[in-house]
């Protein structure tokens, strides 16, 4: 990516091992990211362009010295996020923190560099239906993300869940509230296509207003108290402020959303006062990828439904044009 | 208060009953409260006072034709938020945002006035020593709010705990945080007599430097990963930016110092990038008080050990002085 809305596909040299405990990967698919439309509305123009992508499932294609527990052959899903997994703070499931960590960058791309392998990748059958791999490419971010941040909102059967957002996170957030037994389930957000889907996952009330009316709505839907938890998925401050105006008194508001503000809202008027919680960050998808395989595998779970475009690896441009302008909700990227 | 380091004691009109469920308190002992300092600092001068005080142990002088749960001459905790404590939101352990209760005010007097006192005030056996009604007394608020932030934070064993803050709620934070468990906790303050309180009462090491110096001195003390658990016990911005410097990925800071801004950060670059959960409020009293009784009568606690001086109500005003100019710790009053 050169700058906001130029992105470019362009033959570079071939990543290499940097260091022993990296792992070359050959991607199968890859795909464009919520979070990639932040720089593709903003990014100044440079010279240089930023390799872009960073959620890929593919195949070890070479290894360096010290990685142990994966091997050249293997098919692995890619963590947008790589990490050793045995410091402390991954021990803690915070790996998105691993002080040896960091973020994968080139996944749209045939080749992919991944440090900390084995702390990182995680492998799957090599001979699974290959109509299970957009499935299995939503664990390398955008339901794991999702799913982070129900889990640290402790959705829990009884709890009324609001998710804000109707794109990929946000559905994907719904799909885990309802896997981890929330019944009741109001989706904010206005793309019918996409509630519709959010609906099929386990959203009992769609509330298509925003701002006033749209909190007005859900307080309306919770009889006046508010909801228990809510997940904002989008992370710009309108969603925000909507997160802190539903929530109950006692309840958490759970971001995962990438902030576009470094400032907001904490006092008596907006959490204090209400005694809410605040919490969420980049997810941890490793901690929760080894769980969520299986699921995927039986069939129990279908995450990859959000993908509703496909675009070849030279039509990249075109997958970020599609999504950017809600044309699709997410893009494959088949290099 | 008149304003800005003017209070004033004055004689008006005796509280009466305004709703049948208000009871009429005849104060034995009240206090001054950290948070009644920010007006001391800051109010602009006004014609008309304002009532303070909103602690308070006294003797039911009078009731309302709706309270049944206590009687004239019953002894009673007063907590600083009154709730009906039967709502949903009160039953969720949340009385200080009860759609049906408020704040106390004019407790630093005879007589008080408290609304829903069925659902508020706490009975304590009337022959209790007079030598624990200073710890009674810290129940309606100071003790009790730094065992919120502990509860919100969910200190266990196991887990580092920071403290910022060596006031009266930062202390009790200290003693509240040890009944839970934490072997490990780090008081940041400077005021040699009250860091010594803080040890007494569980703190295993005392940060005196502020601001960037300070987090140095915690990320060292924590093997540069940080605390799991910041309980922030000053309300002002210095105090939140010391806190997420120095909490873990992944930890959480529980603020109980009421807030003096109503933005902050919270961004990537504060609480996001590391997965930080923020919460805490006004402490809903109510909800500890009667664990917390036996505890204070059988000794295992000595919260009352906070107060160290002691004015008539006469002198209210020197015990603002006191308390602004940091020669006192806490003053009761006694009226």
């Amino acid at each position: 990516m050169y700058g906001a809305g130029d992105v470019r596909v362009e033959e570079v040299a071939e990543p290499t091992i940097q260091a022993p405990t990296d792992a070359i990967v050959r991607v199968t698919v890859a795909c464009v990211c919520g979070s990639d439309l932040h720089p593709y509305r903003s990014k100044k123009a440079g010279e240089r362009g930023t390799p872009m992508g960073h959620e890929a499932v593919g195949v070890i294609e070479q290894v360096g010295a010290d990685v142990h527990d994966v091997a050249v052959g293997d098919l692995v899903v890619v963590p947008f996020g790589y990490s050793d997994n045995t410091c402390a703070i991954c021990r803690d499931g915070f790996q998105t923190a691993c002080p040896h960590g960091g973020f994968i960058a080139g996944a749209q791309a045939e080749l992919l560099r991944v440090p900390q392998a084995d702390g990182t990748v995680v492998t799957v059958p090599a001979d699974v239906d290959p109509a299970l791999l957009p499935s299995l490419l939503t664990l390398s971010d955008v339901y794991l993300t999702g799913y982070h941040a129900a889990f640290m909102a402790k959705v829990a059967p009884g709890k009324v869940v609001t998710v804000i957002g109707d794109g990929a996170v946000g559905l994907s957030a719904v799909l885990a509230a309802r896997q981890m037994g929330a019944e009741r389930i109001i989706l904010m957000g206005r793309h019918t296509v996409r509630t519709d889907l959010g609906r099929r996952w386990g959203a009992t009330d769609v509330v298509a207003e925003r701002g006033e009316e749209g909190v007005a709505k859900v307080l309306e839907l919770t009889g006046g108290e508010g909801s228990h938890v809510v997940l904002e998925a989008v992370g710009h401050m309108p969603a925000y402020e909507q997160a802190y105006g539903v929530v109950r008194a006692g309840g958490v508001i759970s971001r995962v959303g990438v902030p576009q503000y470094e400032q907001a809202p904490v006092g008596f008027g907006s959490l204090f006062g209400k005694n809410v919680t605040l919490n969420g960050g980049p997810a941890p998808v490793r901690a929760y990828i080894e769980d969520a395989i299986p699921l995927v595998l039986d069939g129990t779970i279908d995450p990859g439904a959000v993908f509703d475009a496909e675009v070849s690896l030279d039509d990249t441009a075109e997958g970020y044009r599609l999504m950017d302008s809600r044309e699709a909700l997410k893009v494959l990227v088949r290099p």
